[in-house]
């Protein structure tokens, strides 16, 4: 069987055909790198993740984590994984080299992890939370919560959580009641309980740095109220070595449909009003800080959706291709041997469907990463500013669409398998598992779509959305080129053109104070708008696909031949349904949002 | 909380006030019947199935069958509960009074087992399986074979199979290799694998009686060649003793991703040569017999999935109501209550989905039953058949839709749910994991997308699509005497043209022998057709509600507005997306078909 964590034909498609990846490696940052650095280190993760994550996917699913004596129990196979990602240097691939980093694009990094991903969604999450702890610290911490919290991670000696959820505040953290008081040395006491704290406990790493949002006496209500503390597992004394445990205990683990290789964990802080905590940045700003680590974390989810997809598509694919079963609707003959299941329509078309998803999905979260690089790396203020706007614009997508479609290309792959697929004995439907959570966590689908028509879409007067419409403009107009592209170019433009005019009449309603009105179906402007940026990077790629095509290298043929049939199916299979979801924005139509609890 | 089972006044509604039940009493069949007989068998059905059914459903999940000494061992809860189904008469409700049955209509049965789907899945399926296997004997088999294996089953003793899918055989039963030698004394020996048999080994029974496709050695090939015998796990002596253990063994079980209640069995048959047989019917003619049960079996299969996906609707619905999470995007006041996330638009949207979904399927499932009744107890031999045929073109739609829509009415529950949806605390990732199963088994949705239009709407020059055409035409016709209609009856009205002129056309391109290419996007043509078939149904079930409105009893009318909302939710939210399917099926769009394996 071949490859089974991503197409690397199709991911050098990616980095070097369609986002340029080597053009990065002239900006000052990334000078030390070309493209033999980025396949070293791919080759590197790939090796890693196929020989030491994947191995243990379903038995990280099979013995999920037990809690034994206030402590969380993993399998084994855990760590030594986890070990050989902190040793290769994944953890801080983009970090600079003073830092011990590898100084590398996040489009890389994100490259790179993509295959822990693919290969063992429960054992990566460990790194990728620490990561974004990590970073916490890094842009709102002090110089001394570097030196004693920060380093310690980025040396994989201490692991970190995010600590927001509370059981009666899911996805409203307004209302979060964990208190912090100060304790008058500089220092707070923090009590309360979080609930579906990842990686929450675990023996991986010496201490664990959880970083919570609480309250502090004097905060005002609402948003505006919430602080941002770390609170160790262990204290860290002033020479760096563990000092007592904390007063944050373990108090159970969540039992899950999937995922199960990760912790999730309820945590009490200050049962015994003894919980030690620091302050990070200034007081009743933790929101905020959060929110500015929200489009790394959410591309992460969006990412991770997009690998379970990758993965459940490889697999079946390949069993589309070993496994015989009938003959076509017109063979007669009983007698004939029956044919590969790849042969019947209805199989080519989940399998188209599963690779216009994820791979149009991968291509738009490697997209965001590099725009990442951009709103970091690129020469002036205003450059990184406007890629900044953009990713900002296209975060609830790169969260929220990979998580609905990876997931239903998770379920075309199960249907594939048949009988086999409902089966633990195949891995297809562990992936549908592990996948259903990204659409519920990192703020469900439902308040993604709520950021992007309320908040996205509407911020700076619509400026980021002119922006990318811009974007998607000139990709129509050098897709204008390719006669062969028409009948694919058109369907977005179209779509295009329908998402304008709906996304005025929405905001012609918000700005006449009809707001609940105008948001109620966001759902649907959602699938919409996330299946007109999808539209556009499959564009993208067709035009790449042509290209590639009239350079003539016979070997790559039958690939970019794929790429364009993959655009086809989604720019005139998928992206036209989505006017009817338009049409009925347009029409304000409020068949649900007039629905009664009582008439239920 | 309440209902959690099937809405009680849903199911009066469409008993008495959409199927007419009582109408039924008028043929002699059920003349002994009455609204009271009806509501004393749901009442004992609803009780049992909320005593002894649902208390255990977790726990078959978390407990599946082991594989002990060559047997398979189920948890102690399961036994009683089947004996209590077995006591009260469900076995046989629509047997003969002389046969020890209450020869009640199929549409109250199939009511009555609704609950048992609903509270237990996993535990229903041995009573449904034995049902099947014994209607087939009841059918095809000798007077002997009915006294010596059939009334056993009437009487609770032996439980059955249906042993058809070989490991290299599951869609294509053509292909099956069971081979079944005459042994000269009239009974025969079978050799062969069968897997994913549903409880195929278990100790609830006796005896168990598998019902096994195999073939003679003079059998043509193909489906023509295919035989049908009974092999029971212990032979049956003269005097209906149990005699030996015959020569079938378990080799294994399947461990699946849910509806783990249910044994899935791997079974050999004459690992020893001697696995006694005994032919049903004539030679050769095995698939016929199975397919002339196949409506029988897809309504339930059908209702299966209709009964998952109501149980994740009444329990998200629950949830909803007393969970307060935020406030409405134009609440400002972060110190106002939470509201229950039943105030939130697009909560209610997913709720109102699942009630479409689920409400507009159960109604179809006791449509179907209510036809089967049809088949059985109408005057005329035409009226007969002519019910035989409408229910033979809806079998597809019977099966296909819910298994589609109500796994997805399933994952809309885990979502409400949130983080906590996700986990094994709360059972609606169960139903969904349960309910999966549902596209696969009983020929998959792919199949069936084939079936319908291969095979139902050409049969009898397209008879049975006219017959069902001047069904929906005269609904429209009743519907538009309500104003408050027009705007549920015109998108029904203009999506059956639309699927009549997309039938022609491809009946057009199979009659000049482009076959493959028009039936290739055969599972577009079954969306549409699905839901045409529930939107006339949620018409249908319109009419009532207007004129129940209309009937002025205050304590319903909060009932009627639901239902009213959620017709219109279906028919102006979801089926004008149909259009866009239809679409690309009268543009012969070939993009998936002419998809070729290397560019994958």
């Amino acid at each position: 069987m071949s490859e089974l964590l991503i197409d690397q034909r199709n991911l050098a498609f990616e980095l070097y055909e369609v986002l340029d990846a080597e053009a990065l490696t002239q900006r000052p940052r990334f000078a030390d790198h070309n493209r033999e650095t980025f396949d070293a280190a791919i080759g590197t993760a790939r090796t890693i993740a196929e020989k030491l994550f994947a191995p243990h996917n379903r038995k990280n699913d099979e013995n999920e984590p037990k809690y034994v004596n206030g402590a969380a129990e993993l399998i084994p196979e855990v760590k030594p994984a986890v070990d050989a990602f902190l040793e290769a240097g994944f953890l801080n691939a983009t970090r600079s080299f003073e830092q011990g980093g590898m100084q590398m694009p996040n489009l890389l990094s994100q490259a790179c992890f993509a295959h822990f991903q693919s290969a063992n969604a429960g054992t990566s999450s460990y790194a990728m939370l620490t990561m974004g702890a990590a970073n916490l610290i890094e842009s709102f911490g002090t110089e001394e919560q570097k030196e004693r919290y920060l380093q310690p991670m980025i040396d994989g000696r201490f692991f970190g959580t995010m600590a927001l959820t509370e059981p009666h505040a899911g996805s409203s953290l307004s209302d979060i009641r964990t208190k912090a008081e100060p304790a008058g040395d500089g220092t707070y006491r923090l009590k309360g309980n979080k609930i579906f704290i990842s990686a929450g406990d675990h023996p991986l790493s010496e201490n664990i740095v959880h970083m919570v949002l609480a309250k502090l006496p004097d905060a005002p209500p609402g948003v505006k109220g919430i602080s941002l503390f770390i609170v160790p597992k262990f204290l860290v004394n002033d020479d760096g070595s563990l000092g007592e445990r904390n007063d944050v205990t373990l108090a159970g683990l969540f039992h899950k449909m999937g995922w199960r290789g990760t912790t999730s964990t309820a945590l009490n802080f200050g049962d015994k009003d003894n919980c030690v905590g620091y302050l990070v940045g200034k007081p009743h700003h933790g929101l905020s800080y959060m929110f500015q680590m929200m489009n790394e974390a959410r591309i992460g989810v969006g990412m991770g959706a997009v690998m379970l997809g990758y993965a459940g598509y490889l697999y079946s694919l390949n069993y589309a291709r070993e496994r015989p079963q009938g003959r076509l609707p017109d063979g007669k003959n009983p007698s004939a041997p029956q044919v590969s299941i790849i042969e019947h329509a209805d199989v080519k078309r989940m399998l188209l469907a599963q690779k216009a998803y994820v791979e149009g999905a991968f291509d738009l979260g490697l997209y965001a990463s590099r725009l990442f690089d951009d709103t970091e790396t690129l020469d002036t203020e205003e450059e990184r500013k406007s890629a900044l706007q953009l990713l900002d614009l296209l975060t609830p997508i790169v969260k929220a669409w990979p998580s609905d479609y990876c997931l239903k290309a998770n379920e075309l792959a199960i249907q594939i398998l048949g009988g086999h697929g409902y089966t633990r004995e195949y891995p297809v439907e562990q992936f549908y598992r592990d996948n259903r959570l990204n659409p519920i966590h990192e703020g469900t689908n439902g308040i993604q779509s709520l950021d992007l028509l309320a908040r996205k879409v509407t911020m700076n007067g619509g400026a980021a959305l002119k922006q990318l419409s811009g974007i998607i403009q000139s990709c129509c107009k050098r897709a204008a080129d390719y006669s062969e592209l028409n009948e694919l170019r058109e369907p977005l433009e179209k779509l295009h053109a329908h998402i304008g005019s709906v996304t005025m009449a929405l905001l012609g309603d918000m700005g006449q104070g009809r707001v609940n009105e105008a948001l109620a179906n966001s759902a649907l402007y959602l699938k919409a708008f996330g299946h007109m940026v999808i539209g556009w990077r499959w564009l993208e790629q067709a035009i790449k696909a042509q290209q590639g095509l009239a350079a003539g290298n016979q070997a790559d043929t039958a690939f970019y031949q794929g790429k364009l049939q993959a655009a086809r199916y989604f720019l005139r299979w998928e992206v036209p349904s989505c006017h009817h979801d338009l049409n009925v924005l347009e029409n304000r139509d409020l068949t649900c949002f007039d629905m009664q609890d009582s008439w239920f």
